[in-house]
Formats: C-alpha cells, structure tokens, sequence
C-alpha cells in the first residue's frame, strides 16, 4: 500500500475546456478537474478523486449520525410496489418515481425515498415502547426521474443521500430526536465549511407538518430564500414573511375609471402612474367544496398557491372557461359585484390598506378607493403571499434579504402518516396499540459535494475545505528529472506523510505551468512547490490555494509546521493551513 | 459518541423459530441473528450488526484492492441502453437484465456488471500507453432478476459487488494485473477465514477466456466441484477431469440385441447386468451450419454442453420432432447405422474403449461389441462430459474428489471483447491506435457475508471470524440491577473498549439464558460473563464462541490479556482470541 498518491498513476483526466452542457460551476469545475464524468442525463459516475471527496463527505455524515445514537442500515434500491400501494404513494408520486417490472411481472420502484420500506420493516419487530426511540439512517444510491435533470450533481436522476428515520411514543421524544437531528445537521454543514441556513419549508411529497430545510447559500440553487439578520429565514415557498402594501389615498370614495388595454398589474400601475404595491392583484379557484373563491394579494406579490391550498381544501387556479362560466372577468376582477356565492379571501397584509385600487369586474373597467367595510366584505383573512426580498421579517419586523440556496438537507416531523396509513404500532406502557410517530431526515451526500464547490471556487478551479479535500497536500517537484529536486520532493512528500496528512505528488513529465494550473483546478487545499533554484537555499514555496498567498519557507521545517496545523484541521477545515501565512 | 455498543439501545431483532423459506443455515441463522430482513423475494434489508459485518467484508476487499493500486470510482446503477446495444449484451443478456424505460421512453438497465459504463467512461480520455495499466474499482449494489432467488443472500436479485475493471496494452500487462488480482482475491479469502478454493470456471455472459472462480466449499454452495490433493480444482461446469469407462469385454464382434423397455442408461447397465460406465450414451444436437451431430459419452457421465458447444458453434440439443425428422431413435442411438450425412462426436475417454456398448438407432434395440474404426468411425474426438467426483485429474491423474461451493469471487481476462466492439482504443508506443486488453474482476460481497456463516456456524448460531464480527467481544452482566455486578461490567467493557476493541454490553434487563442464547446466535467471538459469585473471588468467565472453551479469569487481567492477543486480530482472526485458552 502507497501512502503518497501520485499523479502520474491516479486517473485523473483534466480538461482545458468546460463542458457544453454545464450551466454552473460545481458541474463545470468537477468535471474538468476529472472527478465526475456524465454515463447519461441526470446519471454521473464518480472517478477517483471525485470518489475520495464522496467518501469524505459520508464519513463526515456517519460520524454525525453516530454521534446522536443513529445506527446504519442498508436498504434496497427495489421497492415492492405493494408498500407504495398501503402508504398510497404509488398514485401520488407521479412520473419521478422510476417503475418496473419483474421478469415475472410484479411491479416494483427504484427507491427515492424509504419510507414504506422502513415502516414495513419495524412493523411486528418493534414492539415494546421500551425500545423507543429508535433513529435507523443508511447512506445509498436514490433515483428521481427528473423531468430535466441538469446542473450536474445538483439535480441527477441518480445520487447519494443519507436518509433517517426515527420512531416515537411521543410528540416529546419526537421533537427531542428532530432536534438532535437538526444539530447534527448544522454540524455537518459546519464540517463541510458550508455557509448556510436552516430555513421553514414545505414538506412536499414526503407529508408531516414540521420540517426545516438547510440551505447551502449560492446564486446556483435553485431555492428561492428570505433570511433576515435576525436569524429568520424561509423559502419563498413556505416563508412568512409580511407584505408591505402602500395605500392610493388620492380617492376618497368608490369610483369607476376606464382602464382601456390594462390587463396586468404592471399595466395598472403604469396607467395610473402608481407603484404595483398600491394596486390590489385578484386570482380565482376553487377547492374540493367547488366554491369559487377569489383571492386578494397586494399588487407587487405572488399569490402562493400551497398557502391557498391550507384555506380552501383541494384548491386549484380556474382555468379560462371555468371563469367565464362563473361570470368572472379576467384581467379586472374585483371584490365589489362579484357573482352571488363568490367567497372572498385576501391576503392579511391588506388588513391595513382601507381602500383598494382593484378590478371592477368589468372588462376595461377598474375601481379606486374600493372600501373594505363599505364597498365589500373579505369572507377570510389570511398569510396568501409569496413572500419576497423587502417583506417585513415575521419575527422582528426588519425587511428580508434575498438569496438562492441548495438544498443540502431535511428534516422532517413525519408524525403517523406512514404508521397509521401502513399499520405499524407498538405496545404503549399502558398496554394500548398505538401508531408510532415518526421523523425522517435526509442529507444529500452527492448534492452537498456540488454546494461545497459553488462556495469553493474562482476562475481557477476549486479549493476543497481540507475536511473533505480529496488530499491535504500535493507536493509539485518542478524538475522531475533532476538528481535533487525529484528525491528532495519525495523525501518531502514522505515526511508529510509521516505527520498524519494525506499528499499527492505531481512526479509528471509535465511542464511547470501544466502541473499549476490542475493543482489549482484539482484544488488540493496546500501545494509546496519544489524547485531548483529554492533548493539552493535548502527552501521550498508553499502556496494556500484558497487565498492565493505563496511563502517561501525551509524545506526542513515543513512538515513541522504542517503538523502544528493539524489541530485546525480536525474542525471545519476554514483556516486550516492559514496559520502559515500569519506570521 | 459512545465506544461501547448496548443491547439495550441496538435495533437486533433476534428471533427464536426459523424464517420458513429460509432452506441453507446463512439465511436461517442471519435472520434469526437480527441482521438481515427480506424486503422482497431475493431483496433484503440489512439491520445494524449485518450492516457492520457488511462494512468489515468492504474494509477488507478495499484494502486489497488499494494495496495493488486499483483506484476506487463509483459508475451508476442506471445505464443506458445504448451501451449495451454497443457490446451487443442487449439481446444477449435475457431475462435476469433488469429493464425499465424513464419518463421519456428512453431504456434503461440495472447494471448487472459494468463493462460497457467503464469502457464508454475510459475511450476517448484514456488515451496513451504510458497511462497503462490501469486498474479501477468500485463496491456497489447491483441487480439480477434471478428466475428463482433464495438462499437468503447468496443468489439474491438485488446483491452487493466489489468489481474492478483493468486496461493493459499487452497480454503480459494483462496476465500481471490478473495474477496480482488472484493473489489478493487469494488473501481475501484468508482474511476472511475462508476455506477456499480458485477453480477453473465456464467465463459465462462475460465473456473472454482465461477465468478463476475462487469457490468457498460449503455443501450448501450452488455449485460442484472437484478438487484433487495435488491443487487442481475444477467447477464440473468447466472442469477437464478425465472419465474412466469401463469396457464390456464379453462381446468381441458386434452383436444386436433385443432390449425391450429399455428407455435409459440406467435401465440398459441393469438389463445387462454391467456398470453404467461400461455403456455408451447418445445425445443428438446441431450447431449454426445444420449440420446433424450426435455426441458419445461414458454412460455414467453427462455430456457438458458448454463443451460440446465448443465442437459445434451454435450448439443446441434436437428436439423429439426434430430427431424423428431427421431418422434418430431416441432412446437407442448409437455409431453404427446413423443416416446419412450424421456427424460422429465422441469424448476423448472412450478412444481407450475399443468395442461400445450402444445403441443400435432402432427401438428395442442395442449393440454389445460395436467396434471403433470397424463397424464405426468417429469424426471428432474431444472433451465433452461433466467431470465428476472419481474421474482423473488433469494434471496428475489421481482420482478427483467432489466438493460443493459458493462462488465468491471471479477473475476474468477479458482480452478485447469491449474495447473492440465499444471502439475504445489508445495511443500505442509505435503511435498505432489499439484496442485495450481488459481485465474483469469481481468479489460478491454480500454472498461473502453468508459463505462465511455457511463456514461459521453450529447448532446454536454463528461464530464471526475476528476480522468481520459485528464486534470482537460481549461483556454479559448476570444481573443488571446489581450494585455490584453492573458497575463492574461496565467498568471492564470500557477497559476492553481502551485497549482498542469493539465491546457490546448486554445490558438489556433479561435473563441469564435469554443473553447466553442471544451471544451465541449473533456470534460474537469472545464472551465475558460477569455475575455475582465469580466477582467475589475477582473473577469473570471468558467463554471462546468457536469451541465453546471457557475459562475463569481474574477480572484485573482480562483486558491486558486481550491486548496481548491484538495481534492475532490483525490477522484473519484464525485462533484469535484462542490464545487465552492455550495455557
């Protein structure tokens, strides 16, 4: 066994081009510097390097996960169709779950999550309350068959997650678990020198109420985020942030304008030389019950159609027709002279603004100073908004900031839906049956290895954190043929090896500027560069590759300066190293 | 984190009764041991200490592999159809290739093995012979829809592989890496206290030539084999082992008989009163070119298909219809009086037999004394029959014993079969392009898991080799109320967790028997019991899982005298922890 990797041997095929199809530039970055390659859309294999990164990150995660009391398990990728058919999923989850059939014709799934299969598993094994709580995570491949799976490792249709899941007797020891998950989470980020923020989201597909995404910071993700110096912070799907309408106080009383070619919103407000924040903007649906429903938010926002969903039941958007047929006029809907039976419902923000600029339910027709009370009644207030940069912060009332992040991880309170829905109880110490509450909670594993890179990057490549950097040190002889520069780097490269560091050696017939430039786009966290001229005066260059910062030191003292650095580098890996440079 | 695991906090659902379909004592006992469950017929769950002894077999395989300069990658589960359309395994494969389409009716296969992902990910970046060899590796879960799976996890339809690919630009290249492979499949094998033996095999869907199949003997292993003192195994499959009919010397001309009723070799060697070996058998088949040929056989050997394919590309037996189209007499074929135009195949044994006993191609009908090169003449003379236990070794002519084995692990010298019809070629050193050599690999790392319990186990359960135990030693509190008994008990397995072992505490409130019980089914390889009376005089009994040896010990002593046999643990864990019984 090698302790010294070398790069003469390692497969590491660079690129001097970026790939056409990469957008972003973890997707770019990691398949230049040869740790992913592409074997289909959304389906990527690992090389080694890029395998060694992998492996650091699960290892991070393990460590996490057994740190809280979680015990690895390892589930299968084939799922029986049966168990999606018992939690009712297997009509749910819709064309991103990856069907097949057996040669015998059963129908099984690629697993994207492991729900039904845990569930099945602890149902009439774990019986006692005595044994609870119970936290089971596996680290495995999952499949989602994304609809356009790009971004490279950010949206595959084929990745590593960790997933957990825990089992209760009690809300109490449910939020205990959900808790300690949610730390190790925050840790795990911290390890992988990830800046991030737990944010409120919605569950999806997975069900449950409570659940917080961690959300890598970067303009590359795809989530959409409100976060406030106070702490809060939310994806502008689930968010609860305020809108700040503004009150049209030149009308005093209701009056009908002619708005000839006004359609939108934009529109309105240009025709009436007003901010957007001054109009009011009307969406219609209907829920389970078939009520027409008209919904009210302040002209310069989003209705969000999920926390529509949480008043009426069921909801989906009107289509064109539907709306005709309900005698509704798309375009200047309004509150006032709304068909009989129409409920209304408005966005809470718009308590405060008495009178409304808004649709007049007549095509070309708008009415300003609409007054609540008066003019109209609102059947319900309540938050409807998509919430945006500039909101007030719901929970100190500052303005929000905007940011895009990557969902790196979940957790979720999953409560009894899948115990109740597939039967799984446990005798409960008063001698009842009861469903088992549960929790799950996910880390994407190839995900993280992507939001690590859009954090680590410059227009030279990448600069691993040393925690999860594929190795510590990569020592650069410049000669490779010279009778001293090739042992002195070897005998360097050894002694680095001797003081507990991983090192790479470029022993290449390369030329100098070759072997700089993968160094830098490779992104080894420390490069010494070993040349002839230093040796002269018994000196080698070490450069930190996040900063940029080269010194020239005594090749006899580095691998004691490195050692002394070790302590750094047990932690998150930020300033790992740095302390070379601080003197 | 804590260093010692509890039996009070690990999800081990040991069970009392059999699993019903569980036939072979590594299915039955790793379930009942709580390690494995089945999620699905041949798709299994693995719970917390099968999940650890998983992990241990992968730390062994991936030593071995680092130690010989193989670099771990990970490919993709999914692959494309496209692919395996190149290497032409589409078609080819049948029905035990998983298949299904995405959401754009693209197709799709679960990888069974990797060649066309590893040879589409190396042609066109792994360009010159100065990169070779090289040698990648990956451990992963793969599909097989075996048509009847069972045996727990020795044929399952969902598995886990270490497979290693390697590229060379000669043959001696090639042969180098694949003895390199052999010898650390060898060691493997040994450290994973394997009885073992690397057999001659059949390369199968594969391809390629030159293959090894290291087979762990075990009666309950799928396939047969014979083995001679002097090294020489063989799969029967694939095996050269040499028959030795007997002749009937009562006829010296050739003489027809009547033989009523007489359908079977078996029922012939009775009617005459002869051994089986001393008949001749006929089977009729025809290859790509038509032609009609029928094969001769010792009587008590089966012709080898596999081999008889090798005479007659293309080969496959006649059916009913086709051997009365084509004038045969099923049940009394034989040399003499074959039509026109029937090809005459014989095994190499029976040119040592000069008159045959056979049939005479009319019903009811044989021949005693037919004579080679008189009354007959054979087209072609090979080696066509199953070998079996008793028939000469090949290399020094002793007779072959017969042996069952599970399949562990295959090495492959794929020559160019992929790289040639994929077109992945490099740069050779007289600047020709070539195409690669290739070198396949494979470990069954899940089947390992249950040869090792087919090889480890007793009437009361497993006993794990050292080195893939779940955890080297139980410490078993009698009573765990005590005020003295549990204090001390965890006081020693923190002592033994120092001296750098893995402990489990059985701290569960149950009684004597139930842990006793318990230990011996999950196998731990060292017991230490702690109870009342012995504490008095300062003493705990050690109890060897493998023999059953036990042993009073003074309690002071026990982790010193742990640490001492550490060395032996290094190793396959042959006789460690034997040490403490051998004074």
């Amino acid at each position: 066994m090698t302790d010294i990797m070398r790069m003469s041997e390692l497969y590491v095929p660079t690129l001097k081009e970026d790939p056409a199809d990469a957008e972003i530039a973890s997707h770019r970055l990691l398949v230049r510097a040869g740790m992913i390659r592409k074997a289909a859309s959304g389906v990527y294999t690992f090389l080694p390097l890029g395998k060694k990164v992998l492996a650091k990150v699960e290892s991070i995660v393990r460590s996490e996960m057994d740190g809280i009391g979680a015990q690895e398990i390892m589930m299968p990728v084939l799922q029986p169709a049966e168990l999606w058919h018992e939690s009712g999923r297997w009509d749910d989850y819709g064309p991103e779950l990856m069907r097949l059939v057996d040669r015998h014709d059963r129908p099984f799934c690629l697993g994207p999550t492991h729900e039904e299969i845990i569930t099945a598993l602890v149902r009439n094994e774990l019986r006692s309350y005595k044994q609870l709580p119970l936290s089971l995570y596996q680290i495995q491949v999952k499949f989602r068959d994304e609809i356009r799976p790009r971004f490279g490792l950010l949206r595959g249709r084929e990745f590593i997650m960790k997933d957990a899941y825990s089992f209760h007797d009690s809300q109490e020891s449910l939020q205990q678990t959900y808790d300690d998950m949610s730390a190790a989470y925050g840790r795990i980020c911290e390890r992988m020198d990830l800046d991030y923020r737990p944010v409120e989201a919605d569950s999806g597909q997975i069900g449950g109420s409570v659940t917080c995404e961690f959300m890598a910071l970067a303009d590359a993700g795809e989530a959409e985020l409100v976060h406030c110096s106070c702490g809060y912070a939310a994806n502008t799907e689930a968010g609860e942030g305020l809108a700040r309408p503004t009150e049209y106080t030149a009308a005093d009383a209701l009056t009908k304008i002619a708005t000839p070619d006004v359609h939108t919103i934009a529109e309105l407000a240009a025709f009436l030389d007003i901010p957007e924040s001054s109009t009011v903007k009307a969406l219609s649906g209907k829920g389970k019950d078939g009520v027409i429903t008209v919904f009210f938010v302040p002209g310069d926002h989003d209705l969000n159609e999920l926390k529509a969903a949480r008043v009426v039941e069921g909801f989906e958007l009107l289509t064109d027709e539907e709306m005709e047929a309900a005698g509704l006029h798309k375009g200047s809907m309004g509150p006032v002279g709304l068909p009989e039976g129409v409920r209304i419902v408005a966005a809470s923000s718009l308590q405060a603004i008495p009178r409304w600029v808004v649709g007049a339910n007549e095509d070309g027709y708008h009415y300003v100073g609409a007054k609540q009370g008066e003019d109209f009644e609102v059947d319900v207030w309540a938050d409807l908004v998509v919430v945006k940069p500039g909101d007030c912060c719901p929970k100190c009332g500052l303005p929000l900031e905007g940011a895009r992040g990557i969902e790196v991880s979940q957790v979720f309170q999953l409560g009894d839906k899948y115990s109740k829905s597939m039967g799984a109880t446990f005798s409960a110490e008063d001698g009842s049956e009861q469903n088992f509450l549960m929790g799950c909670y996910g880390v994407g594993i190839s995900r993280s290895m992507a939001a690590i890179v859009e954090q680590h990057n410059d227009e030279n490549g990448i600069f691993w954190p040393v925690s999860v950097a594929p190795a510590h040190v990569c020592v650069i002889p410049l000669n490779v043929g010279d009778e001293e520069v090739q042992p002195a780097a070897e005998r360097l490269a050894a002694d680095i090896a001797r003081a507990g560091f991983e090192v790479v050696i470029d022993d290449r017939d390369e030329r100098a500027g070759v072997k700089f430039a993968d160094a830098d786009l490779i992104g080894w966290p420390l490069q010494i560069v070993v040349g002839k001229r230093g040796l002269k005066e018994g000196k080698v260059e070490i450069k930190l590759r996040r900063t940029g910062e080269k010194r020239d030191i005594s090749i006899a003292a580095v691998a004691e300066a490195l050692a002394f650095t070790k302590r750094n580098i047990k932690g998150s890996g930020i300033g790992a190293f740095g302390s070379l440079f601080s003197e």
